[in-house]
């Protein structure tokens, strides 16, 4: 669904108001003002960029976790470790975007004064997409990465049981002049929330995102969703997927994919876990960098068939800032639209 | 072709010999006592380790640089850059392995001070894997990642014409006892060496590997020589091409893989380039990493089809170490055997 698409079973609204709805749907199930106006700047960017599976079809997730009392409705967030280039978050048991949005300028002085950094946030539920933690930091002028791992639902190269979480990474790249040059990929050839929608409608999948319980190939996403899902570019997806669970979840001291679910109430929300982020000034390396990147732009732009990674997202994003956004008509009941 | 592999087109002797007769080589060639040295311990690691395309196969590529003057042969390389966790070094026009093994302890010590650095490697020719500045690091306690361009070989996604290098990246997890988890992976279908090993035997290779003059598929290596290699994964391959691409030139100030191309004499050897290293202390963000990490490769290690990423690697060398290599008769001729 785009988010210019508007059918009998879509609602419009504008994206300030969405945001306000959805802050005030999280402030009524008890979440802290700060956190829920973090939540809902990450999940208005998703429904704005067209990253439906990490709108507001996460709400009733979200929801679920603050009614079972997993999530600290009044999570405080604190600096465990700040030495050097390091900097640890405790975030308390709360919301990944609450911790994020109170020590990302602190971050971001960190990376200015030693060149490059890195922002082991521990103890978060992390239920968004990387984009918005990357793209707030390109546009502070920071290369930026973030990794982020989850429960098990992928399975290594060669072997037929989930291990690894869909396990995302993101890249950020500042540009001089207009929007950063973004990817947030997970290691999985499909996201899960795109796999949960495909099911949901009912949809097949391409042969390739994934297998059955008993390992053999399947189109069903149902079938996949209770088998498991396969890494992008087979054994090479693989080695990501293992660099991703290593770096957001060992380096860091959190959870493991399989140790997080383990621990999960299966309430439906997100599992406690952990995300790494990195980001290096690229004027303290190179003063020509913007320029140098610049130049291979516009060569790709060149080719035929060819786009940079988030193009279409800020296409989206232009349209539904000046038209406003179409949501499911479920979610907005659960807004208090009618 | 294996370690082990005895045919009448090879050649036996052992790991030390090899060494030794690289080293010889290469300053015969001119080149100074240092490069040589470091030159011929990747070369001899690549024989040793079963990855044949960076091992004696390039000889002829080194030599090339050499005879032409592209290559410094008694480059000094300087650091031009040491603020905070950045640390840049001016290779001088000389051949990679040199510079790194120059400045890799300090780039060890600046890790150590502040938890996270990078080391921006500029003006190098780098013909080697990423594999052994990966493992040195790692075996110092450091998790390692590396990044380098190249001549544009590769397509990006939805393109026909070759834009980015193989841009190959590694990542190593150092162990508490044992050797590293190690990857070091093409962003490219398949490694150019192999490419060029496989036109030249005259095997087929895989659909999907790459693409002819016309960007229609392929699976003749000559033709893809002439055309287009592709990504591994699709579009989010060509996203980890583009992010090394950037990490590899403009962040550290170096050229893109294209314009590494127009600025070579095209003498048959490596162009001009750069590499990009990141390191980061896992005992300065977490005292338990390395116990939650093994925690990870165990539970992997139960699942039957499975294996760590390195693990090839390290039986190879292990049998290498006790039977000595067999390298092709060709490049036991140019070592001065019969």
């Amino acid at each position: 669904m785009s988010v210019n698409e508007r059918t009998t079973d879509t609602f419009h609204l504008s994206t300030t108001d969405l945001h306000s709805a959805v802050t005030a749907y999280l402030a009524g199930l008890g979440c802290s003002a700060d956190a829920a106006t973090a939540v809902a700047s990450v999940v208005t960017m998703a429904e704005i960029d067209g990253a439906k599976s990490h709108g507001v079809f996460r709400l009733p997730g979200y929801a679920a976790s603050l009614r079972s009392g997993k999530v600290n409705k009044n999570s405080q967030p604190a600096v465990t470790l700040s030495t050097g280039g390091l900097l640890a978050v405790d975030g308390d048991r709360g919301f990944a975007p609450a911790a994020l949005e109170q020590f990302r300028n602190r971050f971001c002085e960190v990376t200015n004064a030693q060149g490059i950094a890195a922002l082991a946030l521990k103890n978060v539920f992390h239920f968004s997409a990387l984009w918005a933690d990357v793209e707030w930091l390109c546009r502070q002028g920071l290369v930026a990465m973030a990794f982020t791992n989850y429960v098990p639902y992928v399975a290594p190269a060669g072997g037929t049981k989930p291990i690894y979480g869909t396990n995302p990474m993101a890249f950020g790249w500042p540009r001089p002049s207009g929007d950063p040059m973004i990817f947030d990929q997970a290691s999985s050839v499909m996201a899960r929330g795109d796999l949960s929608l495909a099911a949901r409608a009912g949809h097949d999948v391409a042969l390739g995102t994934g297998i059955d319980k008993a390992g053999n190939p399947t189109t069903s996403p149902q079938e996949i969703l209770e088998g498991a899902m396969l890494t992008f570019g087979g054994y090479k997806g693989s080695n990501i997927a293992l660099m991703v669970e290593l770096l957001a979840g060992p380096l860091i001291g959190e959870n493991l994919s399989f140790e997080s679910e383990l621990e999960d109430n299966a309430d439906g929300g997100p599992p406690r876990g952990g995300q790494f982020l990195l980001a290096v000034s690229p004027s303290r390396l190179s003063p020509d960098a913007g320029t140098r990147a610049e130049r291979l732009f516009e060569y790709l732009g060149r080719q035929a068939g060819t786009r940079l990674p988030a193009s279409r997202r800020y296409a989206n994003r232009e349209i539904a800032q000046r038209d406003g956004v179409w949501i499911e008509r479920s979610a907005a009941n659960l807004l208090g639209f009618n």
